[in-house]
């Protein structure tokens, strides 16, 4: 099948969707029916329930026709198989590659990149092995029980996120730590409560010259040599994660490398070596495996061409008639789930970097609304914070509810009743009502207008495989909009102008522009 | 001066605004001379420097006559005096006073307010130095080391947020934890790292039934039962912050209780005693004071007429601009220090819990845009992340940066140049500029449109008084906003509808709606 790439508003189903008559009532749609036939299976024991998405079978088929029309199964495909997806930087797209063989074989330079990946991890395995077992140990002798993470952005947002999520139900082997800001404050903060001598440090970045990488990787350095531990060699607490062709690729100021490449982008990266070091490192490789195998059945259920079967297919398709046929802007991800407390950031940066974008993936203007901001917290506590607005401001923002049958520690003792796991449960079920069907008051400050949708992705227990289904749905929903939003989501050259100026700022440059000095001065740089 | 409330489209300052021609442009507006001379005083130490706002003095001057014909400083005055400006609830809004008498004395039922706020702290003070000499011990005799907070919502986001900005330079005398979420593993993670024997516990619920707080406080009881630690009585290891009539005031259960009244809702209640027990347990009572001098200070500038000399005022009015008339559904608040990383939830819950509203003081729906969607996540790590959506995305989100010349804690090498809070800042400082003046790249996919708009508060370091000062700074602009608005940002009807919902599911009402019973069953509750 050759592929035709045509902006949104190019579409013949697009046309179609927008000249739909009025919006529906949710209130109305949302069944008990609805609730136990509307909804798809994720993987790793996971189900994604749309029943209180505001669409009849009309739009669906309609949405239906839109990914057809958009060719979204046939440009993953080809995608899986290597094709030059990232157009910005000509690079192909392999994260899923990382979880399993999907399409074709990949090669690289003659280099099948399967095998490139599998035998990074399997490396990470071996070394990981090694220190749980205490062959490789500390400078001065002792084994290492701590892991501290060095990165920045895609490097701590999604491995910090995961290691939360699963530190109370996996025991950890060694206790991770992250230090991301460049802020001297988070590296004090986090090197104060540690024992240096059992520290092993990973400095991730793909190109080796991330800036806040490196001046936190010196910051340890310098940390170690004013502890004045005898016989203590920063060399021997480090490793690196970076491409085979970085500055810090088998440096003699490393311990070992690990590597990945340029067909990875950092946000896509927990399923690479940047998450497999310090997950495992922290939980065990066998706990990785787990989370790989999780991430691999969501993304072999996004080869579904109907879109009911294919649950980041219909999360991207809901969420396009959300953003351009009912024009919301934002979105909230609100998991019932503490250990889930970080996903929402790396969910964030994941959506947000991927298709907040203004031009098409041949770099022409586009002329309708792309990604939508993405933020949110766990529940029960958002309840008690900006619900209020969810439920009763202004705008419409849709929600994206997460749940799971069993917390993940099996310690809950009754009270008035019911055990804290049920009230958790409770909540969630009681929110998605309330904003779907509202509640007609009087007193019309006391009135809930309803008609507010969410989806609601749920499953038994948070576990490693629930979590790499979790992370792989959503990477796949967003490079699914990617497609019919026509944009590269792979590419982040946003980021640049503010690195460029930056430097100036730091190098004192005599042509800098004056507004720029004015705030360097304003801040005593 | 008598009042008058009247809806911001019955205004005459509003139909002026949206009759003004196009927008600026903020490549225009933005001068190095404009840096220098577009600041205002916040307190503690602080500036807010709107230079990179698309303003110039007609619309300024429009948005003065707005803020007068809307009577902002006498309903702000009238707000100090006691009226009762939350409509919904018919109370007095009075956490202002808790810091400063800036109005005449206000009395309740024969009380005087002020009086009450301050026996409340006085109380807490010496509770601390108590608890800190060691006077009050734990059951077993050992002194008191830990403070864990059980609380949800504005019991929790203030306190935990401020907690964590001042934790590196406060040198705590006792670590501080915080239990909210209703999520067993949430209590059961904080619980697992605990010496019970010297942990002291707080409960904060202003009416003593929050039930994710009452679950969590028995959550806590079971587990000291379980620990079967001799000796141990779990009454001599909490203390309540509550209202006078509450089932946990003077309870046998706690040792001391400590007062809140209905004049001060939760999100605005970190320098009452829900904030004062666990930063004076933490940091000492005097460091408390602090906070509050620093607030006080942002509450009285606040009193100025003029917006070219009143922060809070001017930063309500610019939002109010972007929100209405430029039409901006989010802003984001950045702030350039790791130990600010909790403040943007604690905003989020304080702007979009109070001004997330769509009827008026009078319960009258409205037809205008009322409070946005607020994120945020610290810088540098924000722009490894979303940034990339801020630059190049399709929406423009107004941006809230917070940056210090100086660190938290002293100590920061040097690294090819610059040290890292040169860096931080210089990135800080970047950003800015790259947001509103962006860059011309004959690549489409590297160009920067630029026009998005910012403001900075910036200040020597993060100080308590600087915290203090920021805290009510933000307070003081949503209040703001709320009367231009004119509507009541001091009730949360919205989370009641849940709460109520959540009640039938675990009580397994008969009568239950058949959508919830659904979605009960399908989380098997």
């Amino acid at each position: 099948m050759s592929l035709e790439f045509k902006n949104l508003d190019k579409t013949t189903s697009y046309t179609s969707l927008k000249n739909k008559s009025s919006k529906l009532s949710l209130k109305e749609v949302l069944t008990a029916d609805r609730v136990k036939s509307k909804h798809i299976t994720v993987g790793g024991g996971l189900e994604y329930n749309y029943a209180a998405k505001c669409v009849n079978d009309d739009i669906l088929s309609d949405l239906q026709a839109l990914a057809d029309e958009q060719q979204l199964i046939p440009k993953y495909k080809e995608l899986l198989n290597g094709a030059v997806i990232n157009t910005g930087e000509k690079r192909m797209v392999l994260h899923q590659l990382t979880r399993a063989q999907l399409g074709k074989d990949v090669l690289f330079e003659g280099k099948n990149q399967r095998d490139f990946y599998t035998s990074q991890l399997n490396r990470i395995r071996k070394f990981v092995s090694q220190v749980h077992s205490g062959i490789i140990k500390g400078s001065t002798g002792k084994a290492f029980d701590t892991v501290v993470q060095i990165g920045i952005g895609g490097s701590d947002l999604g491995p910090r996120a995961l290691y939360i999520s699963l530190e109370n139900i996996c025991n950890p082997a060694m206790k991770a730590h992250f230090i991301s800001n460049v802020d001297p404050d988070d590296a004090n903060a986090v090197l104060s409560g540690l024992n240096l001598e059992t520290s092993l440090f990973i400095l991730v970045s793909k190109s080796g010259t991330t800036q806040e990488t490196l001046a936190n990787r010196n910051f340890v350095i310098e940390k170690t040599k004013q502890a004045g531990i005898k016989g203590f060699n920063p060399s021997a607490h480090f490793i690196a994660v970076t491409s085979e062709t970085s500055p810090l690729a088998g440096s003699s100021d490393v311990l070992d490398s690990f590597y990945m490449d340029d067909f990875i982008g950092g946000r896509y990266s927990v399923t690479s070596a940047v998450g497999a070091a310090v997950l495992s490192l922290a939980f065990g490789y066998e706990v990785f495996e787990k989370l790989l195998a999780g991430a691999a059945e969501a993304d072999k259920l996004a080869l579904e061409t109907d879109l009911k079967k294919n649950p980041s297919l219909m999360d991207a398709m809901l969420g396009v008639y959300e953003r351009n046929i009912l024009g919301y802007p934002s979105t909230a991800v609100l998991p019932y789930s503490q250990a889930l407390s970080r996903f929402p950031a790396h969910l964030q940066q994941m959506d947000m970097e991927s298709n907040g974008k203004s031009v098409n993936r041949d770099g022409e203007a586009l002329h309708y609304a792309t990604g939508p901001v993405i933020f949110g917290e766990p529940g029960t506590n958002g309840q008690h914070s900006f619900f209020q607005l969810l439920h009763q401001g202004t705008d419409i923002v849709p929600l994206q509810f997460i749940g799971f049958r069993k917390s993940q520690i099996d310690s809950d003792p009754d009270y008035e009743g019911s055990t804290s796991q049920q009230k958790l449960k409770a909540n969630l079920v009681a929110q998605i009502v309330a904003f779907a069907k509202g509640k007609n008051d009087s007193n019309p400050n006391k009135n809930f207008a309803g008609e507010r949708p969410s989806s609601l992705i749920s499953g038994e227990q948070l576990t490693a495989e629930a979590l790499g289904a979790l992370l792989a749905h959503f990477e796949n929903k967003v490079m699914f909009q990617g497609f019919v939003w026509n944009l590269n989501s792979f590419d982040q050259e946003g980021v640049q102008l503010g690195k460029v100026l930056a430097g100036k700022v730091l190098a004192g440059d005599d042509d800098m522009d004056p507004v720029l000095r004015a705030y360097s001065e304003l801040l005593a740089i």
